[in-house]
């Protein structure tokens, strides 16, 4: 595993751009030299691995409703997330936020923050974003979520089911360590956002 | 199949937020009532339909590739076209556009035209945008390339390679189709694009 000094903009120098032209984080290589970058599409790499896929859908009911609800995961709430960082905050610094469009990112925050009601209402009547089961979904709420507590965004109190459905999350231990490598640097959980 | 009028507006109303809360089409309805929206989740669903998957990939590596280059017909080409759109011009009409960033929208047009050159060099490489199989990823850079031309933001000349495999999709009789529908109206190729 490379780490990509983000702070630096290692991600936005000609070196990673060669190896992902969005330059963004995580980019996963294979041992033939393929590159795949891309949450999702990691994900779709690694969950087909055993041919038994548990986070992206077993059914075409499954598959349309996930692949649904974790691109309404990226547009409502992380993807907004990571612009209002990159816009409206100091982001990365100004040796990589070379652009910003303050009002744009701060309408990006709004729209995250009515992501979280949105999710609450969908955790209100069902155990996971995408249904009965844990998916890639989830995991990109949590994403979603995380980022947020670094940048001072909290879930409102008053979204109840979203909030009981995160510390549920937070048990699992994918996520413990997750919490725990976000806490040594607000702009890691930028990794799959897109600028 | 129900109609959306977008210049109207309908698809920004409550009773099409209620099925769709990102206010997107298309939007499939299951005879259940499940509702699938986002055109991702769509093709996932009727591509695994019979079991035998063509557009969103065979194998792991197909799968990662084919989402992966997805995403980047989405990010630097599709949805950059429709935020240009919906800030930079008149996009939809008063009624529909209450708030524009144009700044925004000329900085992602200029965002697609990058997307263009990027496009040209991977097709001068394969036959298709994902690799050696038509997929996904090709339907969405024909239809951000349809967008384009709506919106006259035409290919350069110098990008031979997209320019070669463009002209070759046209053959496809789902595109020739496709073409037909949008130049009924300039607001269809908005279609899947995030707002």
């Amino acid at each position: 595993m490379a780490k990509v000094k983000l702070r630096k903009g290692e991600h936005k120098q000609a070196g990673f751009l060669a190896k992902n032209y969005s330059g963004t984080v995580p980019l996963l290589e294979l041992d033939d030299g393929t590159l795949i970058a891309e949450c999702t599409a990691i994900t779709e790499y690694f969950d087909a691995l055993d041919g038994a896929p548990t986070l992206t859908g077993r059914t075409p009911r499954e598959k349309g409703l996930i692949h649904m609800m974790n691109k309404r995961a990226e547009l409502e709430l992380l993807d907004a997330i990571s612009v209002y960082f990159h816009h409206a905050t100091p982001g990365l610094g100004p040796n990589v936020e070379i652009y910003q469009n303050a009002e744009w990112g701060l309408r990006q925050r709004d729209k995250a923050l009515k992501g979280m009601e949105y999710f609450d209402a969908i955790l209100k009547r069902q155990p996971f974003v995408a249904g009965e089961v844990f998916s890639m979904a989830d995991i990109t709420v949590i994403a979603g979520l995380i980022f947020a507590g670094l940048l001072k965004l909290p879930v409102p109190a008053e979204c109840e089911a979203l909030l009981a459905w995160y510390a549920r999350m937070q048990e699992r231990p994918s996520v413990k360590n997750r919490v725990t490598m976000s806490r040594t640097s607000a702009a890691s959980s930028a990794a799959c956002a897109a600028s």
